[in-house]
């Protein structure tokens, strides 16, 4: 018997339980061939099949056109802060720049080591509780950077602006594969696969193959975009066993349905946990109502209670509801929940917070 | 019943077969935590303790000094390529590199981007069949580049050279762990997980620390050693379960009786195999005897007869003994005999050998 628990991690996170069933009952011997796939050599045809499989994936459940790569990448979303900049800067047009919390902020710190940039909005002035409205981007700028969700703040872009020929590069890390998205809107999309694509290791690149001519020769080799599209990822080792659990994870998502229907199951779940928070002055969102995350639902009990929100999270942790506590850099509660949360953890959620509130809410206020 | 076979693999590699079952048992819940070791959070404290029994682990087995930082990085060796310079190359102080095959022609490559180097010594007029005797460095070099062992060549340095005030950088990818060595001979040493301590995806580098405040300031921040030696390698998400897996590699190697008694293991797995290539003419190593790799074992069939070589890898790949083609760039036979292949694989090869050579050497020759 497994004593699984209801994990509410930012990341890395839940995975879908299925997969992880599939990923142990092939962990000595996949599909007959005496292996792990720890042990397949990326040169082999059993890894192609299985590299082949996890792009294919990608590419049907995101529908990504043909003229994009989609690469498979290390070093996560804090390596491509600095090689985004590296090959599609053009020298003398700066980078706009929509500034939404720690992530943008890690990106700018690469850009003003790497490139100029400019402020196309910065949420700063509202405590990054919403999507900044009015954007100022440049015609002759390099590329517009955007992070589509924070996983720290709650906040999540709902549609994406429309920057003209301006390439849109968009960090995906924290809601990629949650819904369909319009990918020739972007020119490229990064994402660490450890929220909602498989475990941390891997980085998923979609990048509009043009773009990547962009660079300078000289790059070393690995920081270069057209390393890894000529060799369709596999010019060294990839990280072989988080693809696989890609390609596991997106067919996974095919069998429920796709994107629409993942889409679906979020906005209800996340619906279901919104409803909790409004529903009573106990517990109260920062984040404007239109920007609200479906994956990072943040909250605050009492008006910001440090003590009582440090004792729901250690609470709920003794209740199997684990990794409730927010991000040391805001303090209350975040709930992340990514695809593989089940609604049941949602509801578990939602459940104890009545209780608590029935505890804690009376002789608090 | 898992139908396991000998996987003689370059790299990705064979792993140990406990190393595996113990990963299949905790794979959907770690120590009764509820979650998989791939959903947990590299912030929490069940996490911490993963990554500091990979570290320990490593230090202990190779007896690492306190003021050498134990790294636990992406991108492979061929990141490494380029970092080793971006960090540790001194401008106007050539690097000096010591040429045995491919991966230090890779090395060679991202230098020739990064910064100046000369050449300590080439084992190209040899063919790269011997680690090169006779080496020019200088005293104000850098530092010396070497690679310990040449996968697709079978060579091996036996022991180190003594590079005075300079620091030594090694890239061991492919026989750390295999035999004790004196870590303080070095100021770096990097490698690739996927041959003796893990799955693709972590790399490990091993750095005297003194050695990273040689960095210009800004560099990329994941690009700079200094970023990880800062945060224990959790800068920002390691490749979790990679790391997870080195934890589990290195208490099975300390419990097989750490790097002496899997050293003697690997003398004598590679002792069979090297006997049997000399006990007849049919077979033939062209390795200088004092340089054979004990960890990638090449040998021809019959002076080279490429149709032979090949009829003989598929002969034993049918055997069950798998992925023995030599590398596309020599031809030939390999067989990559690293820490977890078993010595009763080695003994089928041997046989599987003999075998052959009663079918095939009589009409061919």
């Amino acid at each position: 018997m497994t004593n699984r628990i209801y994990n509410f991690s930012a990341g890395p996170a839940v995975l879908p339980r299925p997969v992880l069933q599939k990923a142990q009952a092939e962990m000595l011997d996949f599909e007959g061939c005496g292996m792990s796939v720890m042990e397949l050599s990326h040169r082999t045809p059993i890894f192609d099949g299985i590299i082949t499989r996890a792009e294919n994936g990608l590419r049907k459940l995101m529908n990504i056109p043909a003229d994009y790569a989609v690469l498979f990448l290390q070093g996560g979303a804090s390596l491509q802060f600095a090689m985004i900049p590296m090959n599609l800067y053009l020298p003398g047009r700066p980078v706009d720049v929509v500034h939404t919390g720690a992530w943008t902020a890690k990106a700018i710190g690469e850009l003003q080591k790497l490139a100029e940039y400019r402020p196309a909005a910065s949420g700063e002035e509202d405590d990054f509780t919403r999507i900044p409205g009015r954007l100022v981007f440049n015609a002759d700028a390099s590329y517009v950077h955007i992070a589509s969700n924070n996983t720290i703040r709650g906040t999540q872009w709902r549609a994406f602006p429309d920057t003209g020929d301006v390439p849109l590069v968009a960090d995906m890390s924290s809601d990629i594969l949650s819904r369909p998205i319009d990918v020739s809107q972007f020119g490229l999309i990064f994402a660490g696969a450890q929220k909602n694509i498989g475990p941390a290791g891997v980085t998923i690149v979609i990048i509009r193959k043009d773009l990547a001519e962009r660079a300078a020769a000289g790059l070393p080799t690995m920081l270069d975009y057209r390393t890894h599209i000529a060799k369709r990822s596999l010019f060294n080792t990839p990280p072989t066993y988080g693809i696989y659990m890609v390609a596991l994870v997106t067919e996974w998502l095919a069998a429920e349905g796709g994107l629409s229907a993942i889409e679906s199951r979020n906005q209800r779940k996340a619906g279901l946990l919104y409803r909790a928070i409004d529903g009573t002055d106990f517990y109260h969102g920062p984040v404007a109502l239109e920007d609200r995350s479906l994956m990072n639902v943040v909250f605050r009990i009492n008006g910001g209670d440090a003590a009582l929100e440090e004792k729901f999270a250690a609470d709920a942790a003794r209740a199997g509801l684990v990794n409730l506590k927010g991000h040391r850099s805001t303090g209350g509660i975040r709930a992340s929940i990514y695809n593989a949360q089940p609604i049941e953890g949602v509801q578990a959620l939602v459940d104890f917070m009545a209780d608590f509130e029935q505890k804690y809410g009376q002789v608090q206020i």
